[in-house]
């Protein structure tokens, strides 16, 4: 463990750390790269707004619990471009993500596409713009998380441990995705099917991944990984189940995001696939009607979510996270982990199980 | 020079060489990557079929050209990595462009949006679905090029100047990318807009950046990198006008592309600035009227085309393409390259800027 660590760690200092890089890096970045001080400067403003937008930054902060968790020391540089490599790697994702999704916002604001689009609104066809302008600042954002892990002079060890996991992780949410958008669309009973677009999309990305090259940062401790499986793994499905019933019973003013969109894209949740699975024939038709309809509207969706509650699905997830929450939570208590270490995981986990946003 | 040079390079035999990597790594993709293995493998298999399909290989043939120019010698390993992360990275790009584009086909088979739709014809939306894979496809495609260059083995010498060329790279084709978006839609003389587009989306990125890249791994030759812009820059100029051209007049049935996307786009070519700028009042109002039309019709291509052509626009960038080809091959009389590595560019300068597909 690092011996200069606090005995308490302070995330929200962490945090602050991050989002500093990540403002220096777009104020500066590299020769080539976009930046503001371009001719229209439009895409590196976009990236900018969108990368340093309030948000948890779960990614860069156990990338660095790992790290201390590995025990810290050398390389701290390498650490902290690796962490907001990390978000902006996340940017990438939710920037296509919400194109794909049709989503209108994120983070309370308008999401890339609908700002583009708004801001060319009399141009022609302004919609279409706002969605090829959302794939370009997607790619910017990879380009970027590229280009800051360029730069954070990995040791030749380091270079051949941790960027196979950051390739892995990357293809990992991609296969997610796209399992995500087959399954996309219409209500069935496939609780699997949902629950392991879950573990890609967002156990392994999420939390799995972002602890793991922490750790691999400093070296390879075969135990120290296996432990930061056993938290993450159940954790990270906590957080997608969370997600999903946030993304039908949640407030948009705290959520960001407007709560019929996974109703009217028909996303394959968990929480969907157990109320099909556990519906009347009549509960399952009204689902099949309703769910997936691009105009579904406010009433409508209270039907689907009386169903959601009458099958008892909602309180099927909820038991679900308290499960898994509970498993994270037995997985830290280990020696391998110093105490500020441990107690600032169970902060994250109640953040990512227990959150209202 | 490296030594190991035959008198006359084999330009095809290099670029089967390169397919053999490209072919090896998309079969057995590196843990995490998706592959065809997975459940759907139907990434995977897209990608496949995208970057094996015939093309010119111009960049990882340059790549490899600089590589000899600059001496060859040790990491030829890197270099081949190399040059097919650079023919994956291109995938990225035509994916995304030919969405942007809202282009049917591309090598003359159907686009990758447009092969995703038919494949799901029968399900909700094909035609979104096709796009949204086809993100996420260009997604994959960006992360396996950075998979292939992360496992290019290079050393800490060629990661402190090769990747910082690599993401200048990225960045400057991006950011064309967004200035034609822009700029996309509607007729104008502004010829300097047109050429600084193609400056960045072609000729820094299609054969400067990649030559650089190839020379950069060897070490730095400030003279040697001086001598390829000086072929690159004018030779990547050429190379877009005559792509202009044959979006316009050129022959689907060679090109692989459908002749009248350019105009259904209203792209910002230097063919259509000219036109414009010299065009009578009448022509003019013509080319704001049918240019930018996504319903254009054969009929109106062909007025469009004659309008081209009596202004003088089409055999103006004819002789800019012949002014720019001269420029380039005299960068080539040097002592500076051997004589098989001068042939060999100069072979590739006639293939870009000649060519009929």
């Amino acid at each position: 463990m690092s011996t200069d660590l606090a005995p308490t760690i302070d995330l929200d200092a962490l945090r602050d750390r991050v989002d500093t890089v990540l403002a220096e890096f777009l104020r500066h970045p590299p020769a080539g790269i976009p930046s503001q001080r371009d001719r229209t400067g439009e895409l590196t403003h976009a990236l900018t707004d969108f990368v340093l937008a309030p948000g948890k930054r779960i990614r860069p902060l156990l990338c660095i619990l790992g790290w201390h968790a590995a025990g810290g020391g050398d390389g701290e540089e390498s650490l902290w471009q690796m962490a907001a490599s990390l978000e902006v790697f996340h940017a990438f994702a939710l920037i296509h993500d919400d194109i794909i999704d049709n989503s209108p916002t994120r983070r309370g604001r308008p999401s890339a596409h609908r700002a583009f689009a708004a801001r060319h609104r009399a141009g022609p066809d302004a919609d279409a713009f706002g969605v090829h302008a959302a794939i370009l600042l997607g790619d910017l954002a990879l380009v970027c998380s590229d280009a800051l892990m360029n730069a954070a002079g990995l040791s030749t060890r380091q270079r051949q441990t941790v960027l196979p996991l950051l390739d892995a992780m990357r293809g990992e949410v991609l296969l997610g995705q796209h399992l995500d958008l087959l399954a996309t669309g219409r209500p069935t009973g496939d609780v699997d099917e949902a629950m392991s677009i879950a573990r890609l999309k967002t156990a392994k990305y999420t939390i799995e991944r972002p602890l793991h090259l922490g750790v691999t940062l400093v070296g390879a401790h075969r135990d120290l990984l296996a432990l930061c499986s056993a938290y993450a793994l159940p954790l990270g499905e906590a957080f997608q189940l969370r997600d999903d019933l946030l993304g039908v019973f949640g407030d948009p003013s705290l959520t960001g995001k407007p709560v019929l969109d996974d109703l009217r894209s028909g996303k394959a949740t968990v929480l969907m696939a157990l109320a099909t699975r556990r519906a009347t024939p009549e509960q399952r038709r009204t689902l099949e009607t309703l769910v997936g309809r691009a105009d579904l509207g406010e009433e409508d969706a209270a039907r689907v979510r009386r169903i959601l509650q009458h099958t008892g699905a909602r309180d099927a997830v909820e038991s679900l996270i308290t499960e898994r929450y509970g498993r994270a939570l037995a997985a830290l208590d280990s020696d391998l982990l110093a105490p500020p270490i441990a107690a600032a995981l169970r902060q994250i986990a109640a953040r990512a199980a227990i959150r209202t946003a």
